[in-house]
């Protein structure tokens, strides 16, 4: 039987989302501006958000949320983490009874602290989650370059729903069933990438980095194992394979502004010549917030909280992180 | 009490720890050439093996292995896994009476598989040993780029020893009490980043290194924990960090060996054109050995041995790699 997939937000991650599923699945794209809605039915292109790749023609879009999930056996959510209440309260009265939702925003929302997926249970309760995460660059997985991610799901049926769906030739989906330690490594990631930025935009090489996104990946780990998350999806796709890549990634706009920053550019300046969310900045706070409830110390995320929203400077930050006590490695690391 | 260091080995690792050690430590270098060990005394430079870098003046060097060890208090090991037997037994006679050996190689045994720690236990008996390892390139380490790395011992007073004699501003030392996961981190790592560098020359980017190293890392610590290594090891500087810095660097000789493979070009090829040896190479088939004596998966290294040895095209390995069956990801991960 074929399913009916619906994608909120065509940005480069839902884009890409939607064309793939369209291979395998009858898709509706929503787009929030119609004129992005018309593009896509039209030239098949999403211009402002995927430039330079075709898209395929048996890929719909529409501006109506009301059309995109009506009928729709699976809803992906895939917009930032400031519009996912908002949007899904639009959404959810059209939605059939027990319509899975599977969210692609890897961000928490501010004034609450919660995760998309608890939002999700709040707006739409009824409806079973799911988590797709991993290390997935628009570009290449738009590029059929080999690519792996995972879904993480309390109930194994979506996920191997979502398998079926979206899996093809060059792209790999894993099912996992810690929906809390996938969300988190999502969230944390994006601020430690900033942080790696950082580093780089000072000139420093491949050890430095290294080393960064280790300890920096101790830190995720805390947060998500004190969250009920479980020690092993840190070192799995959803936490080491998704910070490696956005790290290492030219493409990647957390990446991007924390090299801007270690270039020694205001936060303000750099903010503002983005068409794009960078999920990080926003994140650090409430990360930040979160780890302080939770009596988590997370130095990372607290320098690029003090660098994005308290003026400091970001090359004091690297070196606060790089100078802290040596000690035994594995104290504290994870615990 | 200034201790008395000798580092035997004149290759890039061993000069540049050689370097370090002599800001803190009477500091003596061992280079198997004469020409070399002129060299280093009379120009402070190791052309060959760290062009470019200008060297402590406090720092010797000598050919006589005799001379470097007598009256040492820490003996560091930077030989390739082939010359460390002889080159140690050519020592341990005028080694003092308990001074600890340290092991920066990372390779094992090709006859006896076994770790440079098992070496020395055999060869100079009675003699405490550590592992130095991490994310740690040479030409970034000298340009005092931020660094970690890890001393791990049974013994911890060898690794604080070390932390004091090597320790700077901008190198942290973390101790460790895991030696067998630390050493098979830096054997296993080098034949990942063998496989990740195929995936890079064929032009695949980061999504795909991502996920080749995550699932790599896995199957590293499957074999380490088979052995007797501590999970948290892999997730830490020896194993995470090291392989991030290994296959992200286009510094590293293994890394440049896969992405030559990936390019097409053959194994005799490369190697013939190499000054200096990619442990990797030879470590495939070592470890694959050790992988089934403990019934231990291994995909990866499995993939290697069969391009660099067997005469399996790179892009098929990649290939056979990406196309693993998709599961619950954290089925069999580490276990």
């Amino acid at each position: 039987m074929s399913r009916r997939v619906a994608v909120i937000g065509a940005g480069s991650w839902g884009t890409t989302v939607a064309a793939l599923a369209s291979r395998n699945s009858s898709t509706m794209l929503w787009a929030r501006r119609s004129e992005l809605a018309h593009e896509l039915n039209h030239t098949h292109a999403n211009s402002t958000y995927l430039p330079g790749f075709e898209l395929p023609s048996s890929l719909c879009a529409t501006a109506s949320i009301a059309q995109a999930v009506t009928d729709a056996d699976v809803v992906v959510m895939g917009v930032p983490s400031h519009g996912f209440r908002a949007i899904l309260a639009e959404a959810s009265p059209f939605l059939e009874r027990g319509v899975p939702i599977v969210s692609l925003t890897k961000g928490l929302e501010q004034t609450t602290l919660m995760r998309m997926s608890e939002v999700v249970a709040e707006v739409a309760p009824g409806h079973p989650v799911a988590v797709l995460t991993g290390p997935n660059l628009s570009r290449e997985i738009m590029a059929k370059q080999p690519a792996a991610s995972v879904v993480a799901s309390e109930e194994p049926s979506i996920g191997i729903e979502l398998q079926n769906i979206l899996a093809g030739a060059t792209w790999r989906i894993y099912t996992n069933n810690d929906v809390v330690g996938c969300e988190i490594s999502g969230v944390v990631k994006n601020v430690l990438a900033i942080a790696s930025g950082m580093a780089d935009g000072m000139g420093f090489g491949d050890n430095t980095r290294a080393a960064l996104m280790t300890r920096g990946l101790a830190e995720m780990a805390r947060l998500g194992i004190a969250l009920g998350g479980q020690l092993l999806t840190f070192s799995g796709l959803a936490g080491m394979g998704d910070l490696i890549a956005t790290c290492s990634s030219r493409l990647s706009r957390n990446h991007m502004v924390g090299q801007a920053l270690g270039q020694g550019r205001s936060i303000e300046e750099i903010t503002q010549q983005m068409s794009m969310v960078a999920e990080g900045i926003k994140s650090s706070l409430a990360v930040l917030e979160l780890s302080r409830r939770h009596g988590v110390e997370m130095p990372f995320t607290e320098e690029v909280v003090a660098v994005c929203h308290e003026g400091r400077a970001a090359s004091d930050a690297v070196e606060r992180l790089m100078q802290r006590e040596a000690r035994d490695e594995l104290d504290g690391l994870f615990s």
